[in-house]
This record gives structure tokens, sequence and C-alpha cells, in this order.
């Protein structure tokens, strides 16, 4: 029997971030846990910035996840929304560091690419495929939804260059 | 005669966050330290992200300043900047705000109108004039002779409110 894998997923927003865990032994998913920290947008943002810090560190040390991947985030034409965003990024990328976890990062296309099969697919085709790979997850928010989503990327993606690896492996040692 | 209070200024950036540590009577201005901490462009983003927390972390511990001061980052037209830059400065506000400091943030005009008196003064200007008001402060990067100006600008801008609301108490008082 494989070893299982705890990932959690985050994708980040000032407002909400969402985070998903699920554990994979290289090719089962089984649903651990979601849910989103939220920003009181009328306090000041380094009050702000701390609320998210706090909620993704609690979140971290009781389910304990090994490896995280964050969302790439969105680069829109407005920049003032892009450093909003950067700034709450800043933070769910600092709190898997500061607890010691690899993280891999991947664009939102990449996150539809794994989930829905397509480049493309809009938030409702990821949502239904979200469910229909782990059943039992009742997301609380798009958000939650959309951090199970790019957890479901990393353990495909880490299980497919394992696999790599193990083909490239064998064809050296056959020739 | 007066408390000091103690400002610590910061001027975020991905691979060098300039700081910079004052104390102000409300009239006068003394040179505490500065500095930057720095991130290695070789890591990984998260690990650079941890580095710059570490390091802040640590400048706050051991200068225990009261309030907070941070650049308002400029927002330019490369979104790619800019996210960088948010992410660098979401670690610039999380620090002070976990140490539960106040933190107040200024435009780089704002900053530049301060120092030099005029809204465009260009970097050698508040060098300049941050050496004319801090004599003793010997900065090791431009990052941190700007954190300096953001401190400077903090205890101007604190001294002018508090004048302020003495005015209108006094004017209510008369009237």
């Amino acid at each position: 029997m494989r070893a299982a894998i705890r990932i959690v997923g985050i994708d980040p927003g000032l407002r909400r971030t969402g985070w998903g865990v699920i554990d994979t032994d290289g090719v089962k998913l089984s649903y651990v846990a979601c849910g989103s920290v939220t920003s009181d947008s009328d306090e000041h943002l380094g009050h702000r910035l701390r609320q998210l810090f706090d909620g993704l560190s609690e979140v971290l040390a009781s389910l304990s996840p090994v490896e995280a991947a964050v969302e790439q985030t969105f680069v829109n034409r407005d920049a003032t929304a892009t450093l909003k965003l950067g700034q709450a990024r800043g933070i769910a990328m600092l709190v898997p560091a500061l607890a010691g976890l690899t993280i891999a990062e991947y664009a939102p296309n990449a996150v539809k690419k794994t989930v829905v099969g397509a480049g493309h697919g809009d938030k409702t085709q990821i949502r239904a495929m979200v469910k229909c790979l782990l059943p039992r997850a009742v997301p609380d928010s798009a958000d939650a939804a959309d951090a199970l989503a790019i957890a479901i990327t990393h353990a495909h993606t880490r299980a497919w260059t394992k696999l790599e690896a193990r083909v490239t492996q064998a064809e050296r040692a056959a020739s």
C-alpha cells in the first residue's frame, strides 16, 4: 500500500481566501476538508492580512498537510486589484513556507485543464468536476471549490511527474 | 518633556525591502537604525517571502517600534511586477500587524512632498534631505534611505494631525 500524501490547495483573495485539503496515494484522491478564511473589509489592510494569516495558519496547524499548491493569481488589467491580490497571495505563500511545506504554483488554465480537461472550462464546470472527483466535499464558496480544484491539479501533476521519472529510468536501464 | 515615539518606515520590495527606525517627540527627530532585508532570487517565492518575513520580524523584535509607516507601492503598467511587489508588500504590512503596531500608508508623492517639499523630488534629493534631517544615518541602500524618508513623513504627518486637533479644540472652546 502506498503512503498517502496530504495536500492543501489555496485560492488567494483579500476578501476571501479559499482552502481545500485532500489526501492522495498517487492514484486515488480522498476529501479531507475545505473552507475559506475571510477578512473584514472595514478593517485596515494590515489587520486584514493578519486575519488571513491567522486563519490559514490555523488550517495548516490542525490538518497538517505536507505539500501546498497555490493558484497563480490571474493578472488582470486593473493594477490596483492586482496589487490587492498580490498582497493576499503573499500571505497565501508565506503561511505554508513558514510551516516548511513544499509549494507548487499553478496557473488558472492549468487547473481548468486538469479538472475539466480543457483550458477554458468555466467555474460551473470546475465545481461539477470537483463534486464528481470528491463526492463528500461540500464547499462553502466558489473559492473553497477552486482551492480543491488546485489541490486536485497538484495531486495529478505530481503523480504524472513521478510516473514520467519512472519511465525515463526504465528506458535508461533498458538501453 | 514629551515622550518619544519610535517609528519604523518600510519600503517594500521582493528583492530588497528597506527599513528605517527613528524616534520623535513630536518636534525633533532622532535616528535609531536602518537597513534592508533581502531575499534570494534563486529561491522559490514562498521561501523568499519567508526570508523577508523573518528579517522584518527580527528588526521589529529588536528595536520595538510602536508605529509603522509603509510606502504605498507605485502601481506601474507591468502587471507581473505589480503582483510581485504586492506579495512583498503583503509581508511588509503583515509583520507590523502581527506585532500590534498601528500602520499608516503613504503614497510615494506624499513622501517626496514631505521630505523634499515638492511632489516630484528625485531619489537623489530625497537622500540628501534624509541625510540633512538625520545626519547620523548611513543607509546601506536606496531602499533603506527611502524607508527613513517614509518614517520621517509619518513623524511629520502625525505631529501635524495632532496640532490640527488641538487648534480645532481651542477654536471650539473659544467660540
